[in-house]
């Protein structure tokens, strides 16, 4: 987004600010179009970055002065402390995967896809004829557009059995994003305070969102199938919760898979305890050995709550998602998306529609999922040739993550900074506990940019664990 | 939205549907193509749309079928009531303001600009710029765009006065719409219980989101030139609140501006309190005989937390606005916005930042201001001469709204309902008081489609009026 004749005018601009008086007048706009033989919009552009980095203020009318006060007293900001008060949870401003890799690093803390697995020119055609429809300049319904609605809705539709009521397309609150859903979902369905039930490891989004929401978190073991119907039953009988938060398919960051055995039975325990399961559908798209077989498509008892994203499949700049739920749910669930974000962009609301309803959708989604195949495969393979020590839990069936148990002896933190000094980002497993971590783990995303460098990667991982095992020797 | 040629084959297959036994097996998209000579994304469209419809059920590599279970058992939901509780609060699902207006009626109730108001030209090339750019494929940073950043730390630094530190870009946090911040800045600022001052009457949508974060709000009175600093001053004395919720300029409804003067002494107010004023500035591009000048712009304490939003005067499809705050307090509230959105499409930030630097935007400003005025004046000429009973609390000096009291007798339902039956669309005031109104009020909103009409309107509420006195009486 750098506009370099821009910079290059603000570079000049302050050396000649740094040789000038305070209070020193610029010359015009008209005089710099002229000096920096650059368009007016540019100039104005340098200023604008000149007078926010507080050297030059202008005064509408009469001119761009050079700062009166130019090295500022700091600003004492501690008053601030008896007004906040302690902080009453442990939201933290950016969690690792959100990191920005440094250029030439090796990227595998991240959650969002590469440019090279999206769908690039669908994308820019919708968004291009977005441009170009109403859709530009309308505000988009509170619950949603109604084609985007009623995708959604026969999308689960598609998987529902016979004699199971399917839901409706009324039954669709389109969403800027899926986080902005769970904060909403905790919030409608669980009081302040009170108790939701949720799997450990599970994506450290729903934790955030659910401290956020106030709830308390009472952690389900999860394995590579899921977690125990029993364990479940235990828990909503101990705490007395009414809801449970899960990723019945490839769960982040475990890659876990629920059987059509463990689905049937926790949705049983939900409904003799007369709960509510909110499923988090987040990777539907990215099925690599299996499909993506949603619980919700089982339930017409408005029990399942469910989630599903369109963000990672589609594009990280068009955030779309959509819960999907039924009787007082969703009007609870509805009233609070009124008061924390009134509507969703209808470009972004049109242009995704565009996108899944192109015939290219599907031959996108299945050059995908060889493309996913393949980059998880070779992920395994250079895991267990170069960093024999790391324990791959489970070959995920989809998704985008390898979930990866380290020895007990490895200390994390250094671990992760003797990676990075050689290049390679990877996320510390600490974040995806809801409670103490069970062991040393690191989360590996599989699709990000240059997977060509996966061998390499697994190299300095290796030699990281082999020198920590030396060092605690 | 509707594709006319999809509605069409809905209707013909929804006929042959009620015909068919279930279970029968539809006929194939090929021959559906053919049959109505149609696309197959067309029929592919009708299909899903009768699927949602819970008509047809598709199982994917056998066929299309007639559902089953036609008449559907009604779902029961009520265990959900159980499970839910009382509702903790009076969030309504959506409000007047948000209704959308049956077609050829007068829609004085809204609160976005009609599309003869916005920038047309400058949003479409914006769009299809950022469609061809980098944004449309990568994932925004946490805190927005660095130059979207950067433009709006400039736009306050511009009112900033010498000896004030102007804020930084860093101080800038880019939102998908002002809502969703002014959720994130009550929960980050006020705890749960906690009390927090609030101008009386004020915009409904800050009043739902307070709700929502779960704060106690305490009504400051509110009048044409905004609070009496001894007001606010005796509100933080008598509650130990920490936080005061204001519109300084064209507040929602009332289009009160605070005077210098006025701004000056509760900025004070504030300081001395050791609190925040949280200065929400939505029609800051809305100036009609004056301009609004940001209380922020004259605190380098971090006192205020401003938040602008873009979304009204670029186009109500390019949700932006920003927060800019400074000290912990930018941390508590950054750490909520990731907890509650994660980031905001690049897309449209590119795209709005794209309209803001455009030559055309100043232009586009100038002569909305010209189209503002005479709106404003047609409405309040209307209304004094047809509606005289009602009573213009203020000529509005910039703001979209006028404020309205109605004689004491008026019974507020009925009066609504009366103009609509005329298809004169108007909001009852109630919304807009935190507590109980002071009296019957109506909020006109003169950016709506169709000016033109605001005579005919203002005869159908005097009418209305004069019937409501005569059955009193």
């Amino acid at each position: 987004m750098i506009n370099d004749s821009s910079m290059r005018i603000v570079r000049a601009l302050r050396d000649w600010i740094a040789g000038a008086p305070a209070g020193a007048r610029l010359p015009s706009t008209r005089s710099l179009v002229t000096s920096y033989e650059a368009s007016p919009v540019t100039v104005q552009k340098a200023l604008r970055t000149l007078t926010a980095q507080g050297l030059i203020e202008s005064r509408p009318g009469v001119g761009t002065f050079v700062r009166a006060v130019r090295t500022a007293r700091p600003s004492d900001f501690g008053w601030q402390t008896a007004a906040l008060g302690t902080s009453h949870s442990r939201l933290t401003s950016a969690a690792a995967t959100m990191r920005p890799t440094p250029g030439g690093g090796i990227a595998l803390h991240g959650g969002y896809p590469d440019k090279e697995l999206l769908p690039d020119r669908l994308v820019r055609a919708a968004l291009l004829r977005a441009a170009r429809s109403e859709s530009a300049l309308t505000r988009s319904p509170v619950s949603g557009n109604p084609d985007l609605q009623s995708w959604f809705a026969s999308e689960l539709a598609a998987d529902t059995p016979l004699g199971v009521n399917s839901v409706l397309a009324s039954d669709v609150i389109v969403l800027p994003g899926s986080q902005s859903g769970l904060s909403s979902i905790f919030r409608a369905l669980v009081s302040v305070g009170q108790p939701l039930l949720i799997e450990s490891p599970t994506y450290w989004g729903a934790i955030l969102a659910a401290e956020q929401a106030g709830v308390r978190l009472i952690p389900v073991p999860s394995g590579p199938y899921g977690p125990e119907p029993e364990d479940v039953a235990r828990a909503f009988e101990e705490t007395g919760a009414r809801a449970f938060y899960a990723q019945p398919n490839y769960a982040n960051p475990t890659g876990a898979q629920w059987s059509q055995d463990t689905a049937t039975q926790i949705l049983d325990v939900v409904k003799t305890y007369g709960a509510f399961l909110i499923e988090d559908d987040w990777a539907h798209d990215f099925g690599i050995t299996t499909n993506s077989t949603p619980v919700a498509a089982q339930d017409d008892g408005g029990h399942v709550v469910y989630v599903r994203s369109l963000t990672k499949s589609i594009s990280p700049a068009l955030r779309v998602a959509a819960i999907i739920a039924r009787g007082p749910a969703r009007e609870r669930i509805t009233a609070d998306r009124a008061a924390a974000s009134m509507y969703v962009s209808g470009v972004l609301q049109a242009a995704s529609l565009d996108v899944v309803t192109q015939p290219g959708w599907q031959t996108h989604l299945r050059g995908l999922r060889q493309q996913l195949q393949s980059r998880r495969n070779l992920l395994v393979d250079s895991i267990s040739q170069y960093a024999s020590a790391a324990e791959v839990t489970t070959i995920p069936t989809g998704g985008l993550n390898l979930w990866i148990r380290l020895p007990d002896a490895t200390h994390l933190p250094e671990l992760i900074t003797e990676c990075e000094s050689n290049n390679v980002f990877i996320a510390p497993g600490n974040g995806w506990f809801p409670a103490e971590p069970t062991g040393p783990h690191i989360r590996l995303n599989y699709s990000g940019p240059n997977p060509g460098a996966y061998p390499e990667a697994a190299q300095v991982i290796g030699r990281a664990l082999n020198q920590g095992t030396n060092s605690v020797r």
